[in-house]
This record gives structure tokens, sequence and C-alpha cells, in this order.
């Protein structure tokens, strides 16, 4: 403890957190990892400086870092560690925007929301929409290198992300690229960086890329009696246009959302798509009418197009709604497995297969225009048969996915749940090269030790 | 030599070239840079398990090795080292194209034409496009993360690689991402080698995302008696469309251009845009409209638009034809430095002042919507003065980019040609960062000892 009274005379008055009731609450994110550690402290720094001695005190001292932002990860990436420090992002919360080079410099406290919010005050436009959009900070975003809904046309975190600037495990402060559009001068570290969950740096300030904003979306629902004949249609249209949103729930998702919602979802639908086009004037009318055709000609049930906003907005709400509508049936293991577009409906398939052979509900909610799915699975933590059951099917699901071409995580990154199963899917090559990177970089392996590798 | 009839005997006949006229022909890239060494061999194998038996032996000797593409490189990121081995990839020439997922698999040896050849056979379209697309390999395009026209809409080449095979110096083949639109399973290395230039493994086979085919653009062109306004009408377009075009020409380029083409452009104007929006329909003719009219408010001249592809084309096509036409009055020292988009009007008056200066022959031009440049610096090697003067010109352009905020290289990459600016682009940390990376994946520093780093 004498060691954190150096750390802590450091730094500004506040930012050492050692109360119990507080650290407690810093012990897990929403991945809820039961083997979550205490932490010795908490730190809240506001400067990349302050972060710099934060890094400098645990490299001399031996003491692991867990990088922390708002603690919304679903891959236990920011689980603590006992007698390490959670190194919490939340009071690093400037950002400035240059509307004259589209970028925004912001620090990674800020939420995701707060980013959009302050760059569309400039008439400008951040797209990367994770569902948690307004609870995750763009910190978080930028380790997990995030998606969500709007990716399958805008693309994800890294392809906005110009620069950073990280704080090595000794220290150091790095800037990376910049307000450049393009810049190839030395390897991309930039890019190495994102997406390493915090493992490699701590990410101190981002330089974002920012695009004129987005144009109002027609939105399209359709009701499938039949999962295959959604997935077809996912197929169908992005072979020929390329969708703002193109979203997929299951049958138990749909039911889950109608049960909160009541807002007169066909209950009986084996699969409901929600597509957007965000084309300008009639292109977005165009772009619903062909994939109002597709779904019907896919099989669709029942077809609804829109091109009012907030009507549309109703039925990607209910989409958004899903996680949180399955969670009332009970506790919930959420997955993100990917898989090639063509292997969508097998996937789907294999795990409602899967459900029925063990019991459990599974929820299946995508983002089916980039075959990234996320199976809710639901169990009862109280009943330890069913929750073994429950975590078997999470490993059984990544099994699954792998093999039809797949990855294990599509967006939510490896963190600790993962790890079993990254071995498995990079191969040892990979792993190895993952090694010999963390390894270059933290040698004494302090920054978020037990995540990814 | 008894080494090299090893390798020789353990590959298929042909494959290692020592005919000295053909070793001289693969000593330079077309940054003929004049310190080149002679290589020991040219190696040119078909297959990902050549090019490992190439690296253990290349390892197991410490014989060095520098990858090329077609050796269209304008930085020397392919010029060959005394004693050292060229591995050409120029006979991996696979391609194998999935509609459905929308996705390609090829071998780095291919042409860009050829991949975009190959993917437009099933109604898709690969997007980027270097000027020189009709010569240089996708392998290159990947070595240098290369850009082009259309990147200020569609981004640069590592937004399009979902996957990649590579050879590490120790000959270990390792595969990285794949087929997958999203995949955040362990750190991005896909994305650290796309842009190392060769440095940290050889690229054997590239997983490509492509698109639906483009809509055909609608081209606007404009004259202006100064760069400035022009450069304020790339501000005022890009703060409100994306367009799929962008280019800047400056007096001396469509001097150059008219002088062999004669196709009626304005010889007094002192800049002119080539613009062009892709929007489906009539969006493409609005946005088309609107560019024009920012011309116009921004000072234009003269403003033509067209509807018709093959006029618009032939204006694409000037400018794509600026560099070889300036390359007719004289040796040519190719630049690529980037600025923010706000310096771009600096960096060209400061080019200008430049070649007053000097007396050198300074032509721009420029991707303008990226804020990425490529002073072409005209001189006689005969005149040992003048060759001094336009060395120290590019060095001096560096130096001018980088005090606007700007980078050293936007396209190009670093090769040996860049290297000395570097250190003092990138800082020491960076350096440092690059240095690590660099050790821990090529620790012998077999793979193209020289460049970058």
């Amino acid at each position: 403890m004498t060691n954190l009274a150096a750390l802590t005379a450091e730094l500004p008055d506040g930012t050492v957190v050692t109360d119990p009731d507080i650290l407690a609450s810093y012990r897990q994110d929403r991945a809820f990892d039961p083997d979550a550690g205490t932490p010795l402290a908490v730190v809240r720094p506001r400067r990349t400086e302050e972060v710099q001695t934060v890094l400098r005190w645990a490299s001399a001292n031996g003491v692991p870092v867990v990088p922390r932002g708002q603690g919304t990860g679903l891959s236990g990436g920011a689980t603590a560690v006992d007698g390490g420090i959670v190194l919490s992002t939340e009071k690093m919360l400037d950002i400035t925007v240059d509307p004259v080079t589209r970028t925004a410099v912001a620090q990674p406290g800020l939420l995701n929301s707060e980013v959009k919010k302050a760059v569309a005050e400039h008439g400008l436009w951040y797209p990367p929409d994770p569902s948690s959009f307004e609870i995750c900070s763009i910190g978080g975003n930028i380790a997990t290198n995030a998606g969500g809904l709007c990716c399958v046309k805008y693309g994800v975190t890294t392809d906005y992300v110009l620069g950073l600037q990280v704080v090595l495990a000794d220290g150091t402060a790095v800037r990376l690229g910049g307000p450049r559009l393009k810049d190839v001068a030395g390897l991309s570290l930039t890019k190495l960086f994102v997406g390493s969950e915090g493992t490699l740096g701590v990410v101190t300030e981002v330089t974002l890329r920012l695009l004129p904003p987005q144009h109002t979306p027609c939105t399209v629902v359709a009701s499938f009696d039949s999962v295959r004949s959604a997935a077809d249609a996912v197929l169908a249209i992005t072979a020929k246009i390329r969708p703002a949103m193109l979203e997929f729930m299951d049958s138990v998702a749909i039911n889950a959302v109608e049960d909160k919602l009541k807002m007169g979802l066909d209950r009986g639908a084996a699969a409901m798509m929600v597509a957007a086009s965000d084309e300008r004037g009639a292109n977005g009318a165009e772009d619903a009418e062909f994939m109002a055709t597709v779904f019907t000609e896919s099989g669709a049930t029942e077809v609804f197009s829109t091109a009012d906003p907030d009507e549309g907005e109703a039925f990607v709400a209910a989409r958004r709604f899903a996680i949180p509508a399955v969670e009332a049936k009970g506790s919930l293991l959420l997955e993100d497995v990917g898989v090639p577009l063509s292997a969508l409906a097998d996937l789907v398939a294999g795990i409602e297969k899967m459900a029925a052979d063990t019991g459990l509900m599974i929820s299946v909610i995508a983002h089916a225009g980039d075959g990234n799915t996320h199976p809710l699975i639901v169990y009862n933590p109280a009943d330890a048969a069913e929750t073994e059951r429950a975590q078997k099917a999470f490993g059984d699901i990544m099994d699954l996915a792998v093999g039809l071409g797949g990855t294990i995580t599509g967006e939510h990154g490896v963190g600790r749940l993962k790890k079993p199963w990254l071995p498995g899917y990079l191969g040892p090559e990979a792993m190895e090269l993952n090694r010999r990177i963390k390894n270059a970089l933290d040698p004494a392996g302090i920054l978020n030790p037990g995540a990814i590798l």
C-alpha cells in the first residue's frame, strides 16, 4: 500500500479510489465474469500525462492494469484482476470537432452517442452504431473494434480511426496517425491498436474521420415463416445494393419484444427482417421497393415499407430492444459469432437444433448483412444444471460457427470469456504471431493480463 | 553458390533465375533507386509452399529477401540488395471469386486490373484504383496500402482486405482473417500486414471484400484561375456530399497533358478539377449539378458537366495521363505527400514558390478530396546541379507537408527513398514502436532490409 500511496501522491486528488464499495462496482463489465478479481484501486485519470504516470508506476511495481471504458463490454475485456489497477477512462471527456477537415479529436471516455451528438452539431456524422451506443464509450469501441447496425454499409470502428494517442505499458506516450485521410508512413500501427482490447496500450485520444450527415432512411420490415427464406433474401439484396441496415430477429426475439412493446409483430413468424436504405431521395424509396420485392419473392408472409422516419425508427428500436426483451426471460450468455454470409441460415438452423436438443431458450438476432449473429442463451443461474448446459452451448455455438467457416467473435472481442476458443480458431501459427506482438509491446505482461491471450 | 544450388534443387525447374541480364532487370522498381544492388538470384514461386521454401532457406543462410510485385513502386520498396534474393510474385496468378459472399481469393501477382476484371465477370466491383491499376499488382497494392482516385469515397486497399496468408521470415505460413465481414478474434494482424512493404512477411494470398457494381458516373470538369479557389471548392463539396472522385491538376499538368492529347484544355488556367459522382439515377446528376454550382461559386472560369460515360472518362484519362505527360518534360521525382484538407492550398502554394525559387519545373496533381498530392519534380539527370536541386526539393516538399500537419507519404509507401524523412515525421516514440514490431516478426532482419526502417 505504500506503493499505491506513491501513485496517489503523484496524481490529482480523487484520481485514485480505494473505497471497497466503489472497487466492487469496477470488478466486472457486462460479461459478469464470475472469476473477476478485486482491484487494488480504481484510477480515473483525466489527461494523457496522468495515464503515463499510472503506467510508469505499474511497470515499476509490476502491478497489472486493466483499462476500462464504460464497462459495457460483453466478453470480459474489462474484468478486474486481484491486486491490479482498473484504469477507467470515464473522466476523459474532451472532444473537439474540425468541420473543415471533417475530423474529431476525442478522449476515450465519451459515450459513442456523445461523439455522435458533438459532431452532429457541426453537421457531421460518426457512423458506427453498436446497439449499446447510448451507454458504451468510444474508447471501448476502439478496444473492441466495435460494429453495429449501419456497419453493413459504413464499416466498423477501425474504418473511422485516423489516429490515436496511446500510452504503452512502460508509460511512453505515442502518437499514431492523425487528421490525414491517407497516410502510409511506417507500419499500420493505428490499425493494430484498434481491436487490441487494452492489451497493447491505453488509448488516450482518438482522431475520428467523419462523414456528411446520413439521409433519412426508408425502412422495410418483413416476416418469414422460415429462417432460410430470410437468409436467402439477405444474399439477394446484398448482391445488388448496399442497404444501410439489414437486421434479423428470430421467433424467440420477435415474441420477447412483442411481450414488452405490444407493437403488433407477427408472433407466428419464424424470422423478421428490418432493413433500411439511406440513399437520397427517390433512390431510397427505390431501394426499399427492391428489398420489399426480394423479401416477397423469397417467401415473406408480410412486408411493410415506410419512408416515415419515426415509423422506421420504431422497428429499429424493436430490433435494438431484442436483447433487453430476451433478458427478461432469464440471465443471458450473449454470443456474437459471425459466418460468411452464405452460411447464415445453416448457423441459425444449427443453433435452433441446439436449443431443441438442450431444452435451452436460445434467441438469435443478427446483423444479417454482415453475417454477424448474436445468439442469446437464456438460463437460470440458480439452476446449476441449466447453467452448465448454457455454458456448454456458449462454446458449442462458437464451434458450430468455426465449423461453418466463421469466427468466434464478430464485434464484442475475445476478452476473457472467449479466450479458451481463440487458439482453436486462429491456429498455432496465428496465435504465436499474436503472442509475439504482445510480448514486443508489453514484455512484462502488465496490460490487461488474461485478456485475449 | 552451393547454398543457392540447394534452394534451386528444392524448387520447381525455372523458379530460381540467375541470368545476369534478367537479374539486372529486377534491380530497381520505378523509383529507379541509384543505390540498388544486384541480387544473387530472382526467385519466382507459384505457390505458398514455395515461398516458405525460399524463406526457410534465406533464414538458414542469412540471405536478405526483397519481395516484389510488378515493380511499379515509386518509393524503392522493391529495390534489390547486393547478395540478396528478389522474390517476385509475378507467377502467382490464381483467383477465385465467390459471388455469394462477395469475396475473392487472389494470389498477389495479379494486376489490380486483372482482379477488377475477374470480379466484374461475377457482377462485382473491387474499388481501389491506383492510377497505375493496369500495371501494378494486387500484392504491391497490399504492400503499400495503395490508394487511388475513387478512394475519396470508397477507401483504400486495407478497407477491402478481409484476410491474408503470409509467410514469415522463418518460413512459417500464417492465415489471418478470411471471408468474414466482421472478425475481431485476436489482434488486428491482417491490418498490420497491409502497408508493411514486405518488411514483416510475404503475402501469398489475399481475401478481398467486393461491392456491387459502381453506377455510371456523372463527371464535372472545372478550370480555375487560382489554386486556392479550387481548394475552397474541395472543402465545400466534401462537407456536403461524397463524390466518387475529386481530382486536381495544376497549370503545369494541364499544359503537359494538352501538349500530348490536344483535347482543348484551358492552357491559361491555374488549376483544373475533375470530379465525379457515382450516385444512382437522378442523384448522380444532382450531385454533379451541386459540384458545378460550388465550382462556379468558388470562382471557376469554366465548368463542364457530362453524364456521358465516354466523355467523362476522357477527362479522367487526361488526369491519369498527367504523370506520363509531365514525364515527357524530363526525368521525374514523384512525390505523394498528403495534408489535412484545410492545408491543401497552402501546400500547393508552397510548392509553387519552391519551383519559382529553384527554377525547377514542379507540377502538382492531387487526389484533392483526400488531401493527397503528387508533386512531380522535373529534372535533367545529365545536369548534376539541377539533379541536386531536384533532390533537395524532394525533401523540402516532405518538410513542407509535415510543417502543414501532413504526412511524407499518402499512398506510395516509405520504401528506401523516403526513409530518411520517416523519423522526423513519426517522432522517436513511434519509430521505436515500428522497430519493436519489425524485430518481433523478423528478428534477423532478412525481409526487405533497408525499407521503411
